[in-house]
């Protein structure tokens, strides 16, 4: 059993692609993160990193204050974040999607995921992502779930 | 829309069950962490932490090693996580589940998430524990996907 047995499809994003649009990606298939393509390489977006953006700060800081926000102020506030860049999600602090072949076999990934704590590790062959290997479909290996 | 209309039930782990049953929960219900009960209140157990309790030091340290490890030992391996307690597997730098009442509205989960960068947000009601709202749940509500 190698990556290559556990490979699947998994969307990419580019540093232009709106955050709601990633946002929707996130929701409607269920995905820990997305990869994005970057200038330097592939990223992650951690879900979490494009809530961010949809919250102001003054709310993040204190978010009992959103008690008495509105749900039409939760509205504006997705309709604020609306076109803005993935760029402008990304965490201060660059996080590398951990990379590696199909070849890589189950104790690979598993160490991979361990010492990055990242539950997603990107498959790459031949300089060309061919699709992720998630945390959730390695322990549904290594577990026979 | 309120916290109370999004709570969902999440399994809760003590710090004494086995990891490899918190692993079980986590693959079979395609979570992103467990809740575990402690001693100081609750916390998060990401399954990436549970991942390095399985995988031996030297190989997390060189990934790389683990192409000429075989499927044998990665049975081995798992086999060796057995029995041991959540206890040894919760990150050395302790990480607190972000908690709010059922009433906290949706900008306030949103903001919870967003600050703690966790994708779970606790659900307590008279100090009982009724459930969490995942980053999913939440994400499906603010975009009606």
């Amino acid at each position: 059993m190698r990556a290559r047995d556990l490979v699947a499809d998994y969307p990419v994003v580019t540093l232009d692609t709106p955050v709601l649009e990633a946002a929707r990606l996130l929701a409607e298939q269920d995905l820990p993160g997305l990869i994005v393509r970057g200038d330097e390489g592939l990223t992650i977006l951690p879900g979490t990193e494009a809530l961010r953006l949809a919250v102001p700060r003054y709310i993040m800081d204190d978010p009992a204050l959103a008690r008495v926000v509105d749900e039409a102020h939760a509205d504006k506030f997705l309709r604020a974040l609306g076109g803005r860049p993935v760029r402008e999600a990304l965490p201060g602090e660059r996080r590398d999607l951990p990379v590696t072949d199909p070849d890589a076999t189950v104790v690979e990934l598993a160490a991979l995921m361990a010492r990055t704590r990242s539950p997603l590790v990107a498959i790459v062959e031949s300089g060309e992502l061919i699709g992720a290997v998630t945390l959730q479909a390695l322990l549904d290996r290594m577990l026979g779930t």
